[in-house]
């Protein structure tokens, strides 16, 4: 398969599984909540954490069917968390990948309640994995992987952090740690869950988290760059949101050219673990062509 | 010990164990975040789930450091459910226990985010518990039995169902149907997890989850009874909230006596399922404690 078609069939592997988690039982009265759920996790995202967790466990020898628990569990936490973001508390998004976001959609209870419902769902999702060829304590390694990645201490941490640098001008290593806690740990545990899928060992787990580490910085400061040069029609979303929230970006302390050039190193250095890896040339494709992306 | 001792015991175990949880470093940005964790969580709560996984898993068998993780796991979940019915656009609840809610003595911002770290806390939490002799196999079983109390088809379904109904006049089945999301759920979690947490076969947990449904029916009831007919210092908090909401509760269909009655029924059955256990009088007693409580 070429990348494209790699591409392709692992989005609609994915988009098919989460489809079947979001089969809800007819005649619930939480039906709204489910509709909720569904729109957002539907709402035609990249899917790059999903398939991230496939392909890493490709080429740490499992079969992607291992990693399809995985792969769906991280999906959700990443609606979840971009469910929350939009809220009114929080960035009082109106839209969202060209669409309204789930509270302008629905209403502010619903949305509020369909992401905790789809932060709640990715541990039951991973729990169901040992009937997917994992065993109990890699299982159990992934639950403690993805709370860790995305709680207090990972992305719930860092939009905290985010929430309170809003008009503020934190120093530049603040903000670096800031884009990890926010961006890089849900791609770490995509890619590590991936490993832990396969079975692999805590080496392979290593050269995985630190690759995504640098992924995920490379990612959040392309996004900068797209927030200011990016096209509206490609983003699906206004630009000029970071500043016109008086945000502190990557952007606003090394120009334009200091961030490409960044990001250029952190896509280096992110290639630099992956040759640790056999068989990683589908994963080299994706993290130049997320260097390179326009949306 | 007697009951009183006994009760004393637990709730210092655990809120010694909570403590330790939520030690986090010194000089991270998100400590606000950390404070705001804290605050709801040692809001002064009854802590009777803790209580139930504590005592489940000492008749099932265990000794009680084994059930130590479900216990706090299930008591961050509680708060986490607290926080989030507080906000604006769920109860916009001011006080809680007698102090400012989350959002009021923090913001809402931070109170979303304090909510959502408290629901992913307690998977990381589980996920420890084979440190505590528990099996991976049986600390997978529970990371799944507290996903799917506490999620769409569980707590947060309750809770979805529970602002539909607002304004409403759903049918008596419909107010207990969705009772036992939002209230029976997590009770079962928090017995079914303690019967796990000592390794006990299918039968006792069975027997747990149908207990804890007539416990969490029988509180609720008694719940709405204390809203009208409660006292506010005992309470903590303003009666009369839920006729100001125009909520339909078990009162507003049977009655002050006919309520009364049903809590009692349902407290019978209860203590039947409890029955089945050897050593429950402990149980015993605190399951009528709470059909006469006043607060």
């Amino acid at each position: 398969m070429t990348f494209e078609e790699q591409t392709v069939f692992y989005k609609e592997l994915v988009d098919k599984e989460l489809d079947r988690y979001m089969s809800f039982p007819d005649g619930l009265k939480q039906g709204k909540l489910f509709e909720a759920m569904k729109y957002s996790l539907n709402a035609g995202g990249k899917r790059i954490r999903p398939v991230l967790a496939l392909e890493f466990c490709r080429i740490c020898g499992g079969e992607y069917k291992n990693a399809l628990p995985a792969a769906c569990a991280i999906e959700m936490m990443h609606t979840f968390s971009l469910i929350h973001d939009d809220l009114p508390c929080m960035d009082n998004d109106d839209m969202r990948r060209g669409r309204p976001s789930c509270h302008k959609a629905f209403d502010e209870a619903t949305a509020l309640l369909a992401g905790d419902a789809l932060e709640m769902y990715p541990f039951d999702v991973l729990a169901g994995s040992t009937s997917c060829g994992v065993s109990a304590e890699n299982a159990l390694k992934m639950v403690k992987m993805l709370a860790w990645a995305s709680g207090h201490m990972g992305m719930i941490g860092g939009q905290q952090i985010d929430t309170e640098f809003e008009g503020q001008s934190p120093g530049l290593d603040e903000l670096l740690k800031m884009y990890r806690l926010k961006t890089s740990r849900l791609l770490q545990a995509a890619a590590g869950m991936g490993c832990l899928s396969a079975g692999a060992d805590g080496d392979a787990v290593g050269n995985a988290l630190e690759y995504a580490d640098r992924l995920g910085l490379a990612f959040q400061i392309v996004d900068d760059i797209l927030d200011i040069y990016g096209d509206e029609k490609a983003l699906g979303k206004p630009i000029g949101s970071d500043k016109e929230k008086n945000k502190y970006t990557y952007v606003t302390y090394a120009g334009l050219e200091g961030a490409k050039e960044k990001a250029k190193q952190l896509t280096d250095e992110a290639l630099d673990f992956l040759a640790k890896f056999n068989n990683s040339e589908f994963l080299k494709k994706l993290t130049i062509e997320l260097l390179n992306r326009n949306k």
